[in-house]
């Protein structure tokens, strides 16, 4: 191809919004242009290098047996009523209706789709195991898209779904899927870690994700030190912290704590560690059809409330902050709530000064993190203004919740090796789920075993960003001056550039090595532009080819350059050995 | 790829709904799955076949310097808005809000998406002339999506767009692409004829359709007997018919002729032709911004009105029925309607018996067919109930607008070479418009010319219905039994059957020779499943893949069959030549 003939609009300006790497330089590249807030068009070289993405992904999946399918982009809202997910989904969820006041949805992810299929067609346990996927468009109508490909509404991604007779060969698919994302991601040449994650709006058993390690990241990653451990901070786990050394011992008490509303305030009031303090969190628990709750969340005031783990722990589709009103509405008192069955109980212990027991609101949902089970000498709000309990026994309370509430910290300790916990931000490219029969059963996708009985399929679902990839590639994959493609997804792996067309010599011998190299099979660019040549460079460096053939000056010499994008560096080589050069650089 | 492992869930019944043979047999065949009305999945085959399509469609063009980019899906209804066609479009165009209330459509077709892209970064007429095009998602929300594939709502899509600094290389490119297009639907096995037609909501110069012949074709081609002339009845043109023998001479007065209503009544009541009577059609043309008026047809009593000519002689929409009231509302008497300027006219001529001149409307829209030109001696109505006019004189009226708005027929002669033209049936699977400046200038999309000077592009559009192909393909490449799928576009270009699975030699030699097809590149699929022999025979067939080799009791022998799925025919071929015999017809 010749450059002078293809739309590749490199700008020197970015847009004005555009603050990752990813997003200034596949703007300013000329890779993609954005139409709306989150949807883009894709340009010639935007378009080619989603091509080979895409074609790495489904040689890699069509190799292990997946087979690609292409679903519906929109798609009846029945199904979604069925899974229970149009509610839940939230706004997310395009809904529309057609011409006729049927009602649609654009697939932002396609469970419902696929089980439907399924249920059509595969009802014997001879059919399975079967993994079906597309690469198709998706739409989710994000709040705040930004980031340009990062975090888009229309986007494109690779959407798998798996349908087996029992768990156990579902894991094995499961365990087949890491393995074979693994061999895609590295020859894409990212750096990437897979890490234990949570599974979201999806739901399912168990997921992992595949994150590609950048600064830019929006994701939080703990990963340790010691071992391979490594897990969203939204299902990181660690071990219990161990205690400072002393404990503030106490009989059991009501005391005066006036103004005195926050953890800091409290631990100073007290000095004691805020270890030995029960911080609570109010939130409004939201579920599906409209409902929600006040929920009180529990733990140490060392630790901070991870919010996706707490909303998994009332199964609430998301949290939402609660204002001092509908607190006090809840006769609740703000600064100084605490565990309030344990006001009531600690009411009847013997010797404490009477509590104001109708204040308590034993209907009121709430959760321990599991860091206070059985914690004794501890320090909480009385629910009173002006008021803490200090020397509390935690132990003797019945029938609490309790579940892992606290987002893990750096130097937490791994619980698989002991190692030092540490953070690191990732970009989520890929998500695998263990999802067994969360929409089988719902929609009634069953299939007769052997013994000629119904059962659910026990399914897993898998995806990649394919087009968050091209951003993620170059958030790991570039310079100050531009894009460093690696080369299986390098928009063409050559650029033949002609110092100035025009010199005959020049232009002639850049034609010459254009063709060889396409003559071997290589996808080579000829930069034929009658443009200066710094200006070409310039291009070059921006747009990010993997290599550089500059046919210039040193052409008299029987020379031409070459440079590999990375490190910038030229080395002259003779005119006639540097199509063969090129050719053992590539293959 | 083996059978056993694949989804391809063939059917022994057809959907209800079902009547063309694509329809059944994509269906039966495992191919397709409808999801919701006019929206369907692509099973594994109907996947493979899609790719296969796509990958024609995208070598030929690139093999010409078109360029493929991807543009976004959902469209702000904002370039619509500017263009004229958010309103213009119709129910068609599917219309919604985001969640901020921002109006977005999906896209139909990309004209106003791409001008955009070429407003933003084409601005030299050194970057002239430019071909870009998609292969993509469309969505159009038909009243009545049927015929499978055929006419659905979400559909795939190649559309191109060029651009021009000038009209004669739009022209060039126009030609270009015929010849592309040409090449295109020849690789894939379709007889189709190359016709003028209209233009429709695209709008612009002048465009050709690509027809494939099939009864089944939803549109009417006229070809000429006797040279390569072929056009959509929408826009066939025809030499005027001439005059039958005797013109009925009268002087121009009113008559009586109670309750004749119909041309055949008015033909029999005067003993004259048809060809001597004015026919007056009453429609309501549809405007933009639901704009409408009652405009009158007039041509001859022998011809049919054409509704796409006479939609496009008014610049309507569309044109939909009056009804009785309404054309008596407007001053009208039904049955007896004429030209009423011509009774107007007619009213001031000396002797004749006086007319009510207080119902003539000059400012209802009427248009002429040019088979009315000058015509003399003709009966029309009196609009005035049992009255007619005879011995009228069109040629004495001023200021008419005449277009040609009747039908071509069966019989007409052709306007290049005089011979017959005939009726035949055919399935849209291509259109190319020459656009001109249809839409660069409302959108004001302009470039720099070599003076300085701004211009408006010169464009050329370029549309393939990439998923109807599927359709056409089965359309003409069929039988009572199932679909024969041309080899270059077939879902394997052959299948091995391994007659008796149980058989471990039939299985073996299955097996042995699956390997070989494979390793010389050829698409084969091994039907290995534990079905019975006719069974698997019925879905080779049903599914219609070029070539079987049957492996079974012949096998003893040392031989095995091949069969031609076009002509069923069978050869008994020694195992040892098989893969090379194979290798010959594939290649």
């Amino acid at each position: 191809m010749r450059f002078s003939k293809l739309l590749i609009p490199t700008l020197k300006e970015a847009p004005k919004d555009a603050v990752l790497p990813s997003h200034i330089y596949l703007v300013r590249g000329g890779f993609i242009y954005q139409v709306a807030s989150g949807i883009y068009d894709f340009l010639p070289l935007g378009k080619k290098v989603l091509d080979k993405v895409r074609a790495i992904i489904k040689e890699e999946l069509d190799n292990v047996g997946c087979q690609e399918v292409q679903l519906g982009f929109v798609t009846p809202a029945e199904l979604w009523k069925r899974s229970g997910r149009y509610e839940k989904y939230g706004s997310e969820l395009l809904r529309f209706e057609d011409r006729k006041g049927n009602e649609f949805v654009l697939g932002p992810t396609h469970e419902e789709m696929m089980v439907e299929l399924a249920k059509q067609f595969i009802n014997s346990y001879k059919q399975l195991p079967m993994n079906l996927y597309q690469i198709n468009l998706k739409f989710r109508d994000e709040a705040r898209p930004r980031f340009g490909l990062m975090r888009g509404r229309e986007f494109i991604m690779k959407d798998g779904y798996s349908f087996h007779a029992d768990r156990e060969d579902m894991v094995r698919e499961f365990e087949l899927m890491e393995a074979t994302y693994r061999k895609i991601f590295t020859r894409m040449g990212l750096d990437f870690r897979v890490v234990e994650a949570d599974s979201g709006a999806i739901g399912g058993e168990g997921s992992k994700e595949f994150m590609v390690l950048a600064d830019s990241g929006e994701d939080t990653i703990v990963v340790c030190e010691g071992c391979d451990y490594a897990a969203n901070i939204e299902a990181a786990k660690r071990k219990q912290p161990t205690a400072p050394a002393e404990a503030p011992e106490a009989d059991l008490n009501r005391f005066h704590t006036p103004d005195v509303k926050t953890i800091e305030d409290l631990a100073k009031f007290f000095y004691v560690d805020p270890y030995y303090l029960v911080k609570t969190v109010a939130k409004k628990a939201l579920y599906d059809e409209g409902k929600s709750e006040i929920v009180l969340f529990f733990l140490r005031g060392s630790d901070e409330l991870q919010e996706v783990k707490a909303a998994n722990s009332v199964g609430a589709n998301e949290l939402a902050d609660v204002t001092e009103e509908e607190l006090e509405a809840a006769g609740l008192v703000p600064g100084f709530m605490g565990p309030i069955e344990l006001i009531r109980n600690a009411g009847v212990v013997e010797g404490a000064p009477p509590f104001h027991e109708e204040r308590a609101h034993p209907n009121l949902t709430m959760v321990f993190d599991t860091g206070l089970e059985g914690a004794k000498n501890m320090i909480c709000g009385a629910n009173e203004k002006d008021y803490h309990i200090v020397g509390a026994d935690l132990g003797v309370l019945k029938e609490l919740k309790f579940a892992d509430l606290a987002q893990t910290q750096e130097g937490d300790v791994c619980t698989k090796c002991g190692g030092r916990l540490t953070y690191t931000k990732g970009i989520e490219v890929g998500h695998i789920f263990q999802l067994g029969t969360r929409y089988s059963e719902p929609l009634k996708a069953e299939f007769l075993d052997q013994n000629g009985k119904s059962r659910p399929f026990v399914m897993g679902t898998y995806g990649i960003g394919v087009s968050r990839l091209l951003a993620a590639v170059i958030e790991q994959h570039h310079d100050e001056k531009g894009s460093i493609w690696p080369l299986s997804v390098a928009p063409f792996e050559v650029v033949v550039v002609v110092g100035n067309v025009k010199d005959d010599a020049q232009r002639e011998a850049g034609e010459k090595i254009y063709k060889a190299l396409k003559e071997k099979g290589i996808d080579v660019l000829l930069d034929d532009r009658a443009e200066r040549f710094g200006f070409k460079m310039k291009d070059f460096e921006l747009i990010g080819f993997p290599y550089a053939v500059v046919v210039g000056k040193k052409l008299s010499d029987g020379q031409v350059e070459l440079i590999e994008r990375t490190s910038l560096q030229k080395e002259v080589v003779a005119l006639d050995h540097v199509v063969g050069k090129i050719a053992e650089k590539v293959k």
